[in-house]
């Protein structure tokens, strides 16, 4: 990314040498990221990050097809980019189904069948979840919606793990955040299937074809590009190395934290995360015992961190608030070592049992 | 910027310790910001660049006042980031005027104060024009709108070179650019004064105090604040420097070809901005021929680069459609030397006379 900071400087819409110079970097990585979403290079827009692609797609789509139809389908158990949205269009007028998920935390296909109506322009379902990693069964929600119902799947939590070919899912948009497979931050991408109805979302100068207004933040998507590439090319390898570490991490805690539970479907997950339920411990002095023992982990989503509301994920598979407030997301990477996971068991089991000990901090936490 | 990219990764939601740092940093980037602005710092929401913060501004306060009245008040100059966010508006119900400018492309601020009606929301003038480079009397506008009315100005052109205190501006919003102050692209700044009604324009985690959703760009953030504290500090000796070579430049173009003229006032505009037109000449084969001599120049603004539209700007001044399709801007900067200039002239001076006696270039051009 650095060059493009510094001398390669130019603006892509500029017709100068050094406007030019941005512009082949940019077709560069616009290819680049078709590659791995084996779409089209003009398919892929490239945004502010993952929020920005979510709202995009939602109200781009929303509005391209409102005199058609009025009504959305999509989970509860969504990112707040995509359930915020949907909220946001039904004060606008809208119909929304949020869909709800199995205790496993699955969109069942034939729920999503079930909910459509001849006024439906557009289903969200994420591809895998970003707080208990559960995966959904994308490909076979496909084929159940006709050509006049648009598919939009979150896909930002599956970024370097699972396969992103949208002609395999079967969907008509994609959503991607770079800081989610080691790119920067501020960066995203909409795929946008070739000839699907869609409205722009930030209006202005017409970069991206018209699909996406705003100088393009060339540093930024030459390196979400590479990062994609790298992630992807290796993914079966991190999948690997994460899933043997992750399933060493829920053995032995389900094993040595009594009444400990493993959140999300057992198997059909991503391999890099685990989400647990400890009842009777809030969450909270988790966190805060595991980073004094220099251990970064999350209570559900860190954009909600610091909120004292339950995770709206576990409350939809149908865990009380209560429980809900002590959940721990543990994520991995592939640079963590087996010694950081005995470390982190060692640490974890010896945290939960002092706190159950001392139930005045406990509830103090809270 | 650097460390941000890499050992000081963490996501400022997080309350972590990796999160915390870059929590620190980010304060501390708002804090730089705000000082320029001379504004609170929970009055800075940070975007993904200006064309966001020009939506956000127009849609934010728009739909917040939409029981209030639904009229938005703007002008014929502004950025395309601003005139199709108010065209969208339009079509979904609302009434905006477009105020007319003078012949050198003054917005008056009696015009504006004239244009007002009990259903009036929102006032948006543009502090200095991106093509021209003239400069619009923020302050003596504001005074003109009762409180119910807000007042939001796009700065981005503006950084660098005029003072951006939103006391003295007396505006409730205004825009800003990374890149248009040597900051990274992709950034953005929206000062929203505190207690102006606003609704988020991104929806999902609620960061920025429930302003923008997204996870903050780090270091795209602690470049853009690095960059803006110094653009303002060089302010004055950037201005009189660029302000010299334009003066030079307006001089020897109007005296060495025939027939030019200088778009905009020619005393109240931006120190390193000029702007021409040549009539009988396209402005094409202007940029192509500076281009080929080592000449970075732009028929307008990027965004519209290779579009064959003529600059709605030049059209809003009283322009021909095809004098404006023969403009050219001349954009100079804190490193651009009296050599440089010398040796534009030159080339410039030459270029016009020769496409002049190559009729058929000319018109190939077009």
């Amino acid at each position: 990314m650095t060059p493009y900071f510094t001398e390669l400087f130019g603006n892509p819409s500029s017709i100068h040498a050094v406007g030019q110079q941005a512009r082949y970097a940019l077709d560069e990585a616009r290819d680049r990221v078709a590659r791995v979403l084996n779409c089209r290079a003009r398919e892929v827009v490239f945004t502010g990050g993952g929020t920005e692609s979510d709202n995009a797609a939602i109200v781009g789509v929303a509005t391209a097809l409102q005199e058609t139809g009025n009504h959305i389908i999509t989970t509860s158990v969504e990112h707040h980019a995509v359930l915020h949205t949907c909220q946001h269009l039904e004060s606008q007028g809208y119909d929304v189904t949020y869909l709800p998920v199995d205790s496993d935390g699955i969109v069942q296909p034939d729920a999503v069948s079930r909910a459509i109506t001849d006024r439906t322009t557009l289903v969200s379902v994420m591809y895998a979840n970003n707080e208990i990693g559960v995966v959904n069964p994308i490909p076979e929600i496909a084929p159940d919606l006709s050509r006049t119902i648009l598919f939009h799947t979150d896909a930002v939590q599956a970024a370097g793990y699972l396969d992103l070919d949208v002609r395999k899912l079967g969907v008509d948009l994609l959503s991607l955040s770079g800081h989610k497979f080691h790119g920067p931050k501020g960066t995203g991408v909409l795929f946008i299937r070739r000839g699907a109805p869609f409205l722009p979302f930030l209006l202005g100068g017409g970069q991206e074809r018209e699909r996406r207004s705003g100088t393009e933040n060339i540093p930024g998507i030459v390196g979400l590009s590479v990062a994609l590439e790298t992630a992807n090319s290796q993914r079966e390898e991190s999948s690997r190395h994460c899933a043997a570490l992750r399933d060493r991490i829920v053995d032995q805690v389900l094993a040595r934290v009594r009444g400990s539970r493993l959140n999300g479907h057992p198997t059909q997950r991503l391999p890099n995360n685990a989400n647990f339920s400890f009842p009777g411990v809030e969450g909270e002095p988790i966190l805060l015992g595991l980073d004094m023992a220099g251990v970064a982990a999350s209570s559900g989503s860190a954009c909600s961190s610091g909120s004292l509301e339950p995770s709206h994920v576990l409350l939809a598979l149908g865990q009380s608030a209560e429980v809900a407030r002590g959940s721990l997301r543990l994520t991995l990477g592939k640079d963590n070592t087996d010694e950081q996971v005995d470390y982190l068991l060692d640490v974890l089991v010896d945290l939960v049992e002092r706190l159950r000990q001392l139930p005045s901090l406990t509830t103090a936490g809270s």
